[in-house]
C-alpha cells in the first residue's frame, strides 16, 4: 500500500507491472486519503467490487476483467479441461461480488468466451489471450470516452461554465470518465472551463469524488450543495450541463443519480442546455420510456446519519430515499455517445447511432 | 434542566411562572436531545441567542422582550434614573448578541419605549408593563402565525401533499410558524396533510428541526435530500410548496433558505404553486425588487464539513455557500400575510394588504 499527494498519478484500475495484481485507487479513502491498493486473490478482488473500492460501470468491468486473467495466470496446469473448470469457479465467484453490476457479467463473460474460443490453444497461450483481451477492454472503455469527448467538446468553447452532478469522472472509468471527457480532453488541449459540482446528497458523490478528481487535475472546480444550481445559472455561470447516466430509454428518458432531473428543471427556467454524456451500451432500446424504468429505494440512514453514524434527522422519522430519478427527454438538449451526439426526437436519432456502431463493428 | 420525550409539550420560549426566567428549547441539540433550559442572567440571555440555541426572527424577538423584562425585574432600586440607567445598560448587552437579527433591536425597543413612555410611574408599575409588553410581543407572534395559518388554509384541502424546506415552523416563533402555519392550524380541526420536508443543506434545518417538530406533533412528514423534489412532485405527491421568507421585495421577488428558488424552478415545471408565508414585517417596500437584495456568503465549511469535523470534500476546494437564494417573484402564486393573501402583481396587492394592516392598527 502506497500513499502520494495526487490521485491523477494513479489511473483508476490498472494491472501491475508483472501481470500478478490489479491495482486501484481505494476509493472508499476519499477524499481524505489517496491510498493505492493491490488485488492479488480472488478474496481482495471480490472484496474490492463488493466494498466499492472500485465503483462506476466501466471500471467495475475493467477491474473484473484484470481481476479474472490476474487468477486465470496463476492456475498451475497444462490440461484445458482442469484449467477451464478452474477458472469458471473463479469467474463465478467475482461475478457474485456485486450482482447488478451489469459490466461485472458482460467482462466476465467476454474473458470466459476467450478461452472457449481457443480450446485447442495450449493453456500458456489462452492466458496470454486472456491478458491481451483484459487490456482491450480498458482500452475500449478509454476510446468510448475518449470519443465521448471529442462530441462533447463540440458543445461547449474554452472559458465555459459547466455544472456536473455526481460522479460520471475518471473515477468511475479507466479515463476522461463519461460526464467529465470533454473537461479533461479540452484541458489537454489548453482549454479551461469553470467547472460547478454539486455534492450530491445523499452520499456526496459529487464532493468526494468529483471535485476531488477535477481538483487534483488542475481544473478549476466549484463544489456546491445541490440546493445552490438556481443561483448559479441565475448568475449566468453555468453555459452547460453534463451528466452521465444508468440507463437511456428509447425516448431519451434518462435515469441518473438522484437530483439529475431536478438540476434539468432549473436549467430549463434558466435556458442551460443539458448533455447526457453516454456510451451506447447504456441506451436501452427494448425499454421504450423512462416510465418502465424501476427505480431502487436505498435506506433511510444515507439521509439521515452521516459518515460515523451521527444522527442529522430525529429517530424513526419517514424516509424517501431513491436512488436514481428519470430526466424526461424534453429537457435534454442533446445525448452524446461514442459515435456522436443523438438530438431529439431521440427515437429516431438513437437509429443513426446504432447503424454508425454497427458500421464500425464490421470494419 | 429538564429531558422530556416530546417536544411539543413546550414552548419554543416562554416566561417561568416566578417571572424570574427566560425558558426555551436548546436548539443546538434537536434533534438528538430536547433540552429545555432556563435563562437567569444577562449572559446566559445573550449566549442563548448567541449560539443560535433560540433561533427565527420572531422566537428572537420574544426571547429578547422575555430577557430584558427578567433583567429589569432584578434590578433593586425605586428610583427611576437608577433604573432605566441600568436597564439602558441590558438593553444594549442584549442587543449585541446577535446584530443582524432585525426582530431583536425591534422587540428591545419596543420594550424601551414602555419605560420611557412611563417616566411618571413607580419602577414597580414599570416592571409590570414591562411584563405585558412582552407578553403582547409573544401574543402578537401568535396572532401572526395564527392568522397566516387562517389564510393559508384557504389555499389547500385536507389530504394535500404540502412541500416545505429549511424551517419556518413552530421552533422559530411562538407558535404555529409561518409555512407550517397552515398544517399546525389544519391538524386542529382534524384535517391531516402529507407533509415533505427538505433536509436544507448546509446546516439541514429541515432535517433536524422542521421534521422533528412534524414528527412530534403527529403530523405526517417525510425527509427527502433536496435533490428529491423533482422526484415527488413528478408522483404527483405535492399540491402546494409552503416556505417561509427572510424578506420580500416590493415586487415579490422573495430571499429565503438557500434552494428556495430550486424547488420553485422544479414546481413551475410541475404545476405546483409555490406560497411564501411572509408576515407584512418582512415586506420591505423600500427594496424594488431581489435584485436589491444582498446575499450573504458563508463559510466554506459549512459544506465541506458536517457536524464533528469530518471532510466531506477535498481539503482546498473552492466552495460556493449563498445563505440565501432569490426567487423571483414570476415564479410565486401567492403571498401569505396575517391581513391576506397578495397576490401578482404584488406592488398592487401589497398596498391593499398594508392599507388593511393600517386600518386594523387605527381601531
Amino acid at each position: 500500500m502506497e500513499k502520494k499527494k495526487n490521485i491523477m498519478d494513479y489511473d483508476t484500475v490498472t494491472l501491475d507491472d508483472e501481470n500478478s495484481a490489479v491495482v486501484i485507487i481505494d476509493q472508499t479513502k476519499l477524499p481524505a486519503r489517496t491510498e493505492i491498493i493491490s488485488l492479488k486473490t480472488a478474496q481482495e478482488i471480490w472484496d474490492a467490487i463488493y466494498l466499492l473500492q472500485v465503483r462506476g460501470a466501466p471500471a467495475i468491468g475493467v477491474a473484473a476483467a484484470y481481476g479474472i486473467y490476474v487468477l486465470a495466470k496463476g492456475i498451475e496446469t497444462e490440461d484445458f479441461d482442469t484449467f477451464y473448470a478452474e477458472f469458471k469457479k473463479q469467474k463465478e465467484y467475482l461475478d457474485s461480488s456485486r450482482p447488478t453490476a451489469v459490466n461485472l457479467s458482460w467482462a466476465l463473460n467476454r474473458m470466459e468466451q476467450v478461452v472457449l474460443n481457443n480450446k485447442e490453444k495450449s493453456v500458456a497461450e489462452i492466458k496470454q489471450l486472456l491478458k491481451e483481451e483484459s487490456v482491450e477492454i480498458q482500452e475500449e472503455d478509454i476510446r468510448v470516452c475518449k470519443a465521448i469527448g471529442e462530441y462533447g467538446l463540440t458543445l461547449v468553447k474554452p472559458g465555459d461554465g459547466i455544472l456536473t452532478h455526481c460522479n460520471a469522472g475518471k473515477l468511475a472509468t479507466s479515463k476522461y470518465g463519461t460526464a467529465t471527457a470533454p473537461i479533461y480532453l479540452g484541458q489537454e488541449r489548453g482549454y479551461q472551463f469553470r467547472v460547478f459540482a454539486d455534492e450530491t446528497r445523499p452520499l456526496l458523490q459529487g464532493a468526494r469524488l468529483t471535485a476531488f478528481e477535477l481538483q487534483s487535475s488542475g481544473v478549476d472546480v466549484t463544489l456546491i450543495c445541490d440546493n445552490m444550481s438556481a443561483t448559479v445559472m441565475k448568475n449566468g455561470w453555468v453555459d452547460a450541463v453534463f451528466v452521465g447516466c444508468d440507463r437511456v430509454a428509447a425516448n431519451g428518458d434518462t435515469a441518473n443519480k438522484i437530483g439529475t432531473s431536478v438540476v434539468a428543471a432549473v436549467a430549463k427556467l434558466y435556458n442551460v442546455p443539458v448533455y447526457i454524456a453516454a456510451p451506447t451500451s447504456t441506451i436501452d432500446m427494448n425499454t421504450p420510456t423512462g416510465a418502465e424504468i424501476k427505480i431502487e429505494q436505498r435506506k433511510p440512514e444515507e439521509v439521515t446519519e452521516m459518515w460515523y453514524k451521527e444522527r442529522m434527522a430525529p429517530e424513526g422519522v419517514k424516509v424517501f430515499n431513491p436512488a436514481f430519478d428519470v430526466t424526461d427527454h424534453e429537457l435534454i438538449a442533446g445525448i452524446v455517445t461514442e459515435f456522436g451526439i443523438a438530438r431529439p426526437p431521440y427515437e429516431e436519432s438513437f437509429k443513426e447511432i446504432f447503424a454508425r456502431k454497427e458500421a464500425a463493428a464490421k470494419k
